[in-house]
């Protein structure tokens, strides 16, 4: 049995920490805005793969209060990714491990940077998960979690796949950290992306209108050249070692075709006025491309797009006439 | 003097019909929305070349009221082009010309199709117009219209000229009508689709983000590879009948940097919840390019956005779950 503490206990974060829960583990959840709706009926799980509710766990408002644990996982959005840090270190003792379940490129980066190399890891969740009323979680379809190492270390990755032994969530081994990433992208921009830019619509109006859904396959394409390019100059030496575009950009149509009016989480962020996941999503993947001499004009424009349809952005000085 | 019809009466067709009427012509505007006003008030023409109004002008709410012309003006939108040949037909005489002073591509040809070839006129205004209370248009800036012929005839040149010859309008000569329609897309695609695109905000709000701004300068090097090769497949044949790219958007911009915070056309339309000119500024445009093997990735996704935007798109089937 492990210790766990979650940090960022969202949709994403409760769900899996309430997985490990379930298997065994000691998992504390750090909560903000749910705390009282958790300590009166507890967490309450929704799930296509079974109902279920931990009735007592234990919940912390703050870090100091959770102590040292064997494992953080990391549920925070990107925009609160400078907080990070801060509230993960009172959690840490040198033997803890840091799992960051989050979107985007360069979180893994950014958390070493704070907290050691070694220790880190992505989770790549491939979920559609939503909060429901305060305590409660809605697990609507998939759930599969890719888990990578910062250091793609194969004896820290059988650390972490122990961890989820006995959970019931499906993991899989992510050799590559940075491939995983890119991977994921390719579902992330265009999906979190367009659906933001469309005004506001969900993932079907997406793939079922013909011209949004081009523009999503010509995104995913674009997320493919950068990501290769990106693992090339990283070293990556073989077709192996690469994104299979044809292959991912299937499995992203065929995943999405069949997953509803499904609305994703920089969707909700930005219909509920909170901010947007912009840099981590589409910038860092934009501002890498161009670095490596790949164009990328639809990323960059939807970037640009999405960066001042921010709901947390300060509007600009307005000339008053 | 020449009698002249001004069908599409907005703030485009008013202004510069009126100041065909101010020149000595007998004008008669077919009006809907503000025909009450100028009955009982006359046409108010607030402009930045002078205030003026025509205080008792011929109008008429059917165009067979205003009977046989030599002109017709045609301001209306190019979302209403499939009504405009029925419109303009009870004006017209074998001699009557038509000059469409309206955004995008296609539109004379268009008009052509149904009214005739020889007589039809592009009118490109680069102005900033606005309608105010009923019977009132804003000239906020600018003014200047380009006049171009469909068959690029200067003989039908000469004849449109003469027209606005006492008028208080700047009036540049066009030998091609298709550089000038793709020269004044240089403005139209970037500013009217962004403004659209990135929310509801200004031109200032483009020119000064610095990503927008970028943006708009990449919409602009696509329209104008995909104008010079629709110019090339045209049969353009040197440097001087193309556009001269890196002039055309210096000056773009230095018009916009100076415009303060304007609202485009497309903008008003998007806000007040009316159908936006997607066709014919931005699909038309896009679709030629990749007829012609022109890459243009920036427009199709500009394209893609606002045809889900546009307020008139009847809403697709959604399920209900």
């Amino acid at each position: 049995m492990a210790t766990v503490a979650v940090i960022g206990a969202g949709a994403v974060g409760s769900y899996y920490g309430a997985r490990l829960a379930q298997a065994g583990h000691d998992v504390r959840f750090l909560l903000r805005r749910d705390y009282d709706a958790v300590a009166a009926r507890g967490l309450r799980i929704e799930s296509h793969h079974g109902d279920f509710t931990l009735e007592r766990p234990a919940i912390a408002r703050d870090a100091a209060a959770i102590g040292p644990v064997d494992w953080v996982l990391c549920g925070l959005k990107t925009t609160a990714l400078d907080d990070a840090a801060a509230l993960i270190r009172p959690c840490l003792t040198p033997e803890t491990r840091v799992l960051a379940i989050m979107n985007g490129l360069g979180v893994e980066e950014s958390l070493a940077g704070s907290l050691g190399t070694g220790r880190v890891f992505g989770g790549l969740a491939f979920t559609c998960i939503n909060r429901g009323e305060p305590g409660v979680i809605h697990h609507i379809e998939y759930g599969q979690v890719g888990i990578a190492h910062l250091g793609d270390d194969p004896a820290e990755l059988d650390r972490a796949l122990a961890l989820w032994q006995d959970a019931t969530v499906e993991i899989t081994r992510q050799p590559s950290l940075l491939r995983a990433r890119w991977e994921k992208l390719c579902w992330n921009v265009p999906f979190n992306g367009l659906t933001v830019a469309a005004g506001g619509v969900d993932t079907e109006v997406i793939v079922t209108d013909p011209a949004l859904r081009a523009e999503a396959r010509a995104l995913m394409e674009e997320v493919v050249a950068a990501g290769n390019a990106d693992l090339a100059a990283a070293g990556a030496a073989g077709a192996a070692e690469r994104i299979d575009g044809e292959a991912v950009i299937s499995r992203m149509f065929e995943l999405t075709d069949v997953m509803g009016p499904y609305r994703p989480s920089t969707l909700i962020d930005y219909l509920e006025g909170r901010a947007i996941e912009v840099d981590a999503i589409f910038a860092e993947p934009a501002r890498r491309a161009r670095d490596l001499g790949v164009p990328t004009p639809r990323m960059e424009m939807l970037t640009a797009l999405l960066a001042r349809l921010d709901p947390a952005r300060t509007p600009p000085p307005q000339a008053t006439t």
